[in-house]
Order: structure tokens, then sequence, then C-alpha cells
């Protein structure tokens, strides 16, 4: 390296995760332009500009939460509470809940409503370290709505030190509009408003609910299909409640990941390890739903596909917005080991959204990556609710801990 | 009220959970010398020398955290992963692991070092609106140890804004130096520790660890009958991996409370209710410790058994320092709803530590509260990892929330 770089982080214990946790006692990251130019123990450090002293703190790369649902307008804990009191789904339903009160709620809020609503949450990862976020949208089922999330969506890729990845997935649920027509409502999505909202730049890869409860098999085919003609990446959820052959069905056409998958078959499994599709975690939604049957850790490890990890952050089945949690709930409830885990939202979770220029540290890498005052890097996992973040650099840029 | 206020805070909405969540809408709560000395609706509040406006915040007690083993050094984040990476636990006990690992770590430690390993959990519940913590020894198991241990807890109530119970739990292991001789070392505590340390005013509760893998049901009276002696009130780990009838005999004492309880017997649940004795439950560890059997909670209910609700912070089966997550916990995994979650970190955990002037805002009560940014209450306990606190009240005094 013959130029100088900008700045030159000294002092930290790296984890680079670019083999294991990629260990580096007293190691040092030189920045330039943004980018990660240099990584290793600081005896062979290039010149910098500027020192930036990491006082013997864990340096790792900056999180990465590959699934979420975080912009939306309400939230249903009052349905959650009446159901912890003894109301039925059917109570519930009756009075206007379940994710048609979400849709309505966004439906109804501004723009500028929506986007203040979801801060917040946005805030709380932020604050963790998470330097790249993935937003669905699919609480508006219907253009201007749909349209209104995915703008939220990139506004927050614009006001906060974050980047933002968009998925469409107006595949999520049947709004009250096409009631009794899921056909008519997915070709839709497909001829008009997929195509409308890809033109605007909205969409940055395309999702769906493959599920009894959601869409079918061949229903999602056609959204893939339609991806495909725009040029858009795909990816779904899959496996969660029953096995759909959703996750074989992702892997056919490329898929950046398939999301859930506890009812995954071993012809998923190996479907997923062939075309190289990520396997995302989402524990909370495991949690808070109280299942029972988990992923298949063993056959995923087996055919070496990747695991992420993710909050799946959601009003109904995840209401979360802890990376860290969903790391310690990956390893308390799955035995995700805490390596695992950490590979999981670094470089796993930056393959699920095609990214190759993060989720570790080495020359070439964009120079997202965050301080943790811990004692070593499975204390991420291990603690519940604790947060030792202590200051975050995003594209070369520093911040400290949001609060 | 003749007397003008100190400060009057208005335009808040109140969960005074004086009765149910008590909720008053735009309401107020006047305080003077550290003390509530009215709350109610903003129309009939009594005149003051401040006004804080609350901006429509809601304002709860001040959170408790009635269990907790939070002063500890060193943590076992390397045996966590080792177990996860397929270690026995014989292979563990082997390299040294286990409680007696914290215990050479604590032993270790001076009191200073032991304070500043303490404090960034300590500060992480403060910055969820903990105003009242307990604080258990246990790690000394050494006069010397278990009088630095306490030292620290007391430190920690004089350095931060929050009011520190301790309680003394010799009787958490057998120290290496006891090995083969519990009868011995329990006579020890009884006739010398616990005297000592009283003595010092270091102990304001006495509590131990019944249990198969613990100290036996006689060896727990002989340590209640010390505290007797003393005039400390006891309290009891019990219940949590088998049934040694420790609720009936904490009970039996007029203990404050049985903490854990998952095999918590018909016969146990009466002789609590009997004696006014609280259930704190510790749902971390249930987690944490991958546990299927439930508290009777059905049964402490009909019983009326007043539910609390704790972290039971410690590095061994429960490294949580978030009371906000227990609660959720508590109500995810065993179907507490939220107003018993919310009352179980307020009213019934400030009765778990003998307090009758926390837990609920009342006149006469200490003016401990939190303002914060919810939609309503059962959001406290239904959001996963944030943290709406926006400010606390500590005996009148207000602090920004701590980041
Ligand atoms: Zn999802
Ligand atoms: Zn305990």
């Amino acid at each position: 390296m013959s130029e100088v770089a900008d700045v030159l982080y000294v002092n930290a214990r790296l984890a680079t995760l670019a083999d294991g946790y990629g260990i580096v006692e007293d190691g040092a990251v030189a920045v330039r332009d943004g980018r990660i130019v240099w990584t290793g123990p600081r005896a062979g450090a290039p010149q910098a500009a500027a020192i930036h002293d990491c006082d013997g703190l864990w340096l790792t790369p900056g999180l990465v939460d590959c699934h979420t649902h975080i912009v939306y307008a309400g939230n249903r804990s009052d349905e959650w509470e009446a159901r912890l009191n003894g109301a039925s789904y059917e109570d519930i339903a009756r009075a206007g809940g379940g994710i048609m009160s979400t849709v309505h709620a966004t439906r109804a809020a501004s723009e500028d409503d929506l986007l203040r609503a979801s801060l917040p949450r946005i805030r709380a990862l932020l604050a963790e370290g998470v330097t790249t976020l993935e937003i669905k949208s699919g609480y508006g089922l219907d253009l201007d709505s749909e349209a209104k999330m995915l703008h939220v969506a990139r506004r927050i890729g614009e006001l906060l030190p974050v980047t933002v990845h968009t998925t469409f997935l107006g595949a999520h649920a049947l709004p009250p509009e096409y009631a009794g027509r899921p056909d008519a409502y997915v070709e839709m999505l497909c001829t008009d408003m997929l195509p409308a909202l890809a033109a605007q730049g909205l969409v940055d890869a395309v999702d769906a609910f493959c599920e009894r409860i959601g869409f079918t098999h061949d229903q999602t085919a056609r959204m893939f299909d339609a991806a495909r003609r725009l040029g858009l990446p795909v990816k779904l959820h899959a496996e969660q409640l029953s096995d759909q052959r959703g996750a074989a069905l992702v892997a056919r056409y490329g898929g950046l990941s398939a999301d859930h998958l506890e009812w995954l078959s071993p012809e998923g499994v190996a479907a997923m390890a062939q075309a190289g599709t990520v396997a995302v975690l989402l524990p909370g939604a495991y949690y808070f739903l109280r299942e029972t049957r988990m992923p298949p850790l063993a056959a995923l490890r087996e055919a070496g596909v990747p695991l992420a990890v993710a909050t799946d952050c959601n009003p109904g089945t995840s209401p979360m917005t802890s990376l860290l949690l969903a790391m310690n709930m990956a390893c308390t409830m799955w035995r995700l080991t805490p390596l695992e885990a950490l590979r999981g939202v670094t470089v796993n979770a930056a393959r699920a959204l095609g990214r190759t220029d993060i989720g570790t540290l080495a020359p070439g890498m964009r120079a997202d990556f965050v301080l943790w005052d811990i004692a070593r890097p499975a204390d991420l996992a291990y603690a519940i609710g604790a947060n030792p973040c202590r200051g975050v650099v995003q594209a070369g840029a520093w911040r400290d801990r949001l609060s």
C-alpha cells in the first residue's frame, strides 16, 4: 500500500470474521476513502493522517440485520395483552386485530408519521452497532401504501448512519379489497405494483410469505418470475409453520436466502446448499410464538448452508429491536455457537443481502465496524440485555453510540 | 394538603399501580421533600414551586429488581461457549469452571475492581428505570470476600441514583476450604460470618440456596434461626431444580419471598399464601437453562400469593441486565399478563424487599418514578430489546436516562 491512510485505528482487539473469529490481538485497521485498506497486528500498520486509539476494546465488522419489517404504524401490544387476558384469536380478529390492524394503521399514517413511528426502533438497532439493515414492505398492500413504506425505508438510510436494503413484500397478506381473489392480487402485484415500484428504484429484492395462511407455492413462483423479469434477486419466508417446499423454490431461482425454516425438509436443505442460498434464522419469532420445532441445524451445517441470524422485527410475531438478543436466543434456544451467531449477523447476513463488501474486516471492504467493551467475542451472544457498543464507524465515519 | 409542593409533574399519563394499572389520563404528581404528596387528574393538582411538563409520556413507579447477584468479577462466557462447542459439564468443572470460577475471580478482585466490573451491569438496569435493587453476596464465601461484595453493594447505592438492598447469601455454595464439611460451613456462617457482617450493617436480609446441589432443608433452617436471632428477614432460593420444601420453610419463618419455584408443591403454595410470602419469578434462569417445568402460576394466583419478577442477574444461569426483558419472558414463556408483570417489578417486588413506601404512586410514597415513551403500559412487557425510558425521578430528584 503506497498511499497514506486517512485514519489508523490502533490498540484494538480485532475479530475480523475472515477465518473463524479471525482474532488479532493488539490489532490495527487502516481506512481510506471509507474503505478498509489494511488490517493486522499494529507492528505492520501503514502510515495514516490520523490515529484513533481504541483503548483495547474489541473491534468487529458492523452488524447486519438482514430480515426486518421494522417500518410500520401502530403496535399490537393491545391484542397481545388481550390474548394473555384470555381472548381467543377469533375475539381478536373480530375486533379488527392481527396483521390487518397494522395494515390499516400503516395505510392511514402519513409518510412522516410512519417515519417518526419507526425511528425509535431503528435507533435501538443502530445503538447496538447495526450498520446495514434490510427493511421489507408488506403492511401497505396497495401501490401508494407500499411505495410509502419503501420511501420511508430509503429516507431512514439518508437520515441515519445505516445502509438500508429494501425488499418488496407485497405478497405478505391478502388485502381486504382482494378477499377471496388471491390469484388476482398476485397478478396485480406481478404486472402492476412491483414493476411500478421497481421503476422508482424502491426495490432491492423481492420476498413473499409462502405459507398455508399466506401465499401458495405457485403464487410465490409467479412473484419470483416477475422479479426475474425485472432483474431483482429473491428471498422467501419459507417453512415457518409448515413445509410448503418454499426453500427449494427460492433456491431454484438462485435466491439470496430462505428465512425461518423450522419445517425445512432434507430436500430443502440440499437445494439451498446447491444454490448457495443462505438460511436466515429468526429466533425472535420462534420465541414469541412459543414454537417448539427447531430449524434442522445439524442438517444445514452438514450441507454447508451459511447461517444468518436476524431480528424479524415486526409487531405481530417478533417485536424485537435487539440483534444481540437474537444472537443470544439462537445460541440459548437452538445451540448455535457464539461464533456461528456472530458470523450470522456479519459475514453471512451480508451474504443474505447479496453483499460481498461488508461483513468482514479485510482490505477492500467497506469501513463499517464496531467497538465493544467486552472480554471476548462470545460476550456479544452471552449477555442478555446488555449493550457493550462503545462506538461505530460507518463508511469510514466515526459515530458515538446512539443512546 | 396545605403546603406548596416542590415540583408538580404535569401532562403525564399515570399508571399508579395502586389498583390494577391505576390509569389516570392527563395526570399529575406533586412531590415534596422527596415524597409524593398528591397524585390525580391535573385539574385538582396543588400549587407547586416548579412545574415539570411530561409531554404526555406515561409515568409509572420506579422499577424494583428484587433478586440479583449482580456484583461479581469475571464472567462465564468462556465456559458457556465451550459447552456450546460440545464440552461436557465434567470438562468444564475439570477446567475450573462453574460457580467456583466466579468465586475465585471475586475473591481475587480488589474492592475497586469488583465495583468497576459491576457498574456497567448496574447502569444497564438503571437505564431502564430501576430505582431499587437487591444485591446478594455469595461469591466470596469467606468473611473478607463476602464483606467486600457487600461493601461494593453499599457503595453502588452511594455512587448511583439507586436504593440498594443487600442480602447475605453465604449459603450459596460450599467453598473449597470446607469440602465435605457442609455442616461445619453452615455453623461458621451462623455463628461467625453472619453476625460479623450484620454488626457492620452490611446485611438487610438473609438468603440460602436450598437445593440438592446446594444446602439442605435443615442447613437452611439453621441459617434462618441465625437470621432470626439477629432480627434479619429471610428469603430463599426454593424449588428451582427439585422440591426441597423450601417455600414452606421460608414461609414458616415469615419470609419475605421464595424465589424460582418451578417445583413448588401445593403445600408450598398454601404455606406462602398463609405467611404472605411473595413468589419471585425468575424467567431469565429458566430461559437460559432451557428448563421446561413452569412455576405453578394458576395455583399461586388462586391462593392469592403476590407475584414478583426479577432478573436474577448472575454469570452462570442468568446473565441478564434487563428487567423489561424479564417482564417479556414472564409473559411470553409463562403467560403472565402485562399487568401482572408490571406489578411484579413494582408493587410486588417492593413487597419482596419488605418495602411499603415504594412500588405505587400515592401520597406518602417515596418519589421514585419513571417516564416512558410508550403507547400503553403493556408495551413495557411487549417490546423485546427496546428501552422507552425517557427519564427517572429518584427520591424526588430528576435524572435523564442513563445511556
Ligand atoms: Zn419476516
Ligand atoms: Zn438467584
